[in-house]
């Protein structure tokens, strides 16, 4: 295989700063960090060769690889003002923006990976998905040699594939998070504490990464449990989001075990 | 502490079953188990001093502590049939049956371990909440120090309260999980393999056991991020019920984000 490419960081957010910490732990040359903000640069720069740098006219342009990992929406406009040689790849780091948007630049690709990044939370790189796409057999090969070296799990996808992936993303993280907020909120206006649910949510998780999630369905509205229903819905008298939501979920659930 | 107390066990679905292993393993005497069914009772006979049994009348009246972990709408009429002398305490295991169901009983409590339990998959009791409420403090002692073996997490709720936490663990356990099963269906649906999903389904769990969840929000809703929104949605043009549930949980964390 041939030596490590060496990379440009483009963004220092989450999904940045730990692709940082994870490609330099790897043994990659990251060469030079850009982002807008010098205070997201300024824990990053240990991790760089060159140094960091908030504007992107300083960046070398003879890297093998420039990674974007800026926000969805500046993806276009930093590609566009990115100043590289004609042999580097130009990849982004999104689950939702299409490769199209990096086409001033001849080789491009997508390295996505398919997790959550917190600021203070470590990550296990090893099982996370990470899903490339390149328009060049030469620029895929490289792109899936980096991915190789963080994660066993690789998916070559289209741009199109790409997206209903991460459309599933939204479904599994933000709103499953959105849901549990809910009855976090709940407990609080009970003086209930939270922690009587974190092991539960842990439980829910673990179970669907083993068994298929229609198995691991239960509940009152999976046995048709008509009285709970109604008893925690009387309950939901004042909070009419919730409700709204509990009672349509339960419908929905009903209907998909056919106990309506 | 007084010596452990002997047990009977009524119940031997998922409940039933993991309680029956655990007390064992506390080192419980656990006389008698009773089930309608024989065949779940089959795997359960090496735990029990006695016997195991489909007939409540022949459970001996005589032990401290009867657990009644059958089907929500079964404990009712399971206690009513129950003949036990009137030092026994009667407790039962669900999350939403309030404790006069038990009634016939003089000595009554809840023994509600909050959690999802499957019937192959091994459970770590240590952290489990187990919510517990008795009609008289020797009662609620004993459930305590019952309770207190299995798990360091025992609360003592009201039937209320209890009613309060279930439904929060039906809004974390169940919905989430049915929203999980929809991201199932979609990526079968594109011939795309569900453990893309896995490790964020995971991690997702894992951050809100040390963050709270309003701060764990991430996504195009909480971005306020139109463009992608409306491309999910019409992707999702032919799947109605996936569609307006997207719609309406992107509207509730735009709402509640402020970014609307």
């Amino acid at each position: 295989m041939a030596a490590l490419p060496n990379i440009t960081l483009l963004g220092a957010g989450n999904v940045g700063t730990h692709l940082a910490r994870a490609l330099h732990q790897a043994g990659y040359t990251i060469r030079q960090i850009y982002s807008r903000r010098p205070q997201s640069l300024a824990p990053l720069s240990h991790f760089c060769q060159i140094g960091t740098s908030t504007r992107l006219e300083e960046l070398l342009p003879d890297s093998d690889l420039y990674l974007i990992a800026v926000a969805d929406d500046a993806i276009a406009s930093v590609a566009a003002q990115l100043r590289v040689a004609s042999t580097a790849i130009v990849a982004h780091t999104s689950g939702s923006v299409p490769a199209t948007a990096l086409i001033p630049h001849l080789r491009r690709g997508i390295f996505y990976p398919l997790q959550t990044f917190s600021a203070q939370k470590a990550i296990e790189w090893a099982h996370i998905p990470i899903i490339i796409q390149a328009n060049d057999t030469a620029a895929e090969q490289l792109l899936r040699q980096t991915a190789t070296t963080l994660s066993s799990k690789v998916y070559e996808l289209t741009d199109e594939q790409r997206q209903l992936v991460h459309l599933g993303a939204v479904v599994v993280n933000n709103f499953t998070n959105y849901l549990i907020s809910l009855a976090y909120d709940w407990l609080q206006q009970h003086q209930l504490p939270f922690d009587l649910l974190q092991p539960l949510i842990l439980e829910t998780a673990q179970k669907v990464q083993t068994q298929n999630p229609h198995h691991a369905q239960t509940g009152p509205a999976r046995r048709g449990d008509h009285a709970t229903i109604e008893r925690h819905l009387s309950l939901l008298q004042h909070n009419p989001d919730l409700r709204d939501l509990y009672s349509q979920l339960s419908h929905l659930i009903m209907q998909q075990n056919k106990v309506l």
